[in-house]
């Protein structure tokens, strides 16, 4: 697996893991660019909100519906119902995921809506959830609302 | 209407639009208590992620899934596929509807997850919307992404 932008991802979960938070990560890309990168911030900001497709939205500013057509959303894990309905909000077309095998979001619905998702197996994505969850089970399922 | 979850989340929305902001509020309840409350930010921090409703849930904090699962979500407006898809993430039970004409979200797929999904058709809401879209039709455009 070679694609710089799900490379950018991981860079990013890996940052949120370093400071003690879950470790996803998401880019946001258009044109070829990375316009905006985020990981899980629910630990290091006590925030609900900010899971890294959010995060990575979020910095990437206020943006045009012109551009959202142009943009592809990257994760290092399925977007649970919250990041997807982010992306659906905005019309992002294409979104491409690292794993599903440790967390699955609404990946039928998305799809049905529309949008082009992927999803890669990445086995670096799925070692860093695995081994985040087998430490801390309690913050995961906060963060997935279980 | 004499709700007073829903005229705080109005208070809200007012509290927005005096900042020349998106005139939309949002409060979460808990056991007949207002543990969060919001307002689209988006002029106001650049942000494109803190509509009302995800303004709310973010300044209630990190919650449990049991505190979510007794939640009412009130928002002035009809939530659009992101605030659903939080509110589907934590499994919020119940979400009141200020009004649904000016903007209409996925309710009967929030309904079909399993939501108590009501509208108020409160007009006070409704005027707040008509007389911003009338004065701002890019700005609320951009909010929902089109």
């Amino acid at each position: 697996m070679n694609d710089q932008f799900m490379q950018a991802a991981i860079d990013e979960a890996i940052i949120g893991r370093d400071e003690g938070g879950i470790p996803i990560g998401s880019v946001l890309v258009i044109d070829g660019q990375i316009v905006g990168r985020g990981h899980n911030r629910r630990v290091q900001k006590g925030s609900s909100v900010l899971h890294a497709e959010m995060d990575a939205l979020e910095n990437a500013g206020r943006l045009t519906a012109a551009q959202y057509g142009r943009a592809t959303l990257y994760s290092t894990l399925s977007p649970c119902d919250m990041c997807s309905g982010a992306a659906l909000l905005y019309q992002i077309p294409t979104i491409i995921v690292g794993e599903n095998k440790t967390f699955q979001g609404p990946e039928k619905y998305v799809r049905s809506r529309g949008v082009s998702l992927t999803v890669l197996d990445n086995e670096t994505c799925v070692e860093l959830m695995n081994a985040f969850i087998a430490k801390h089970p309690e913050l995961w399922n906060e963060d997935i609302g279980v």
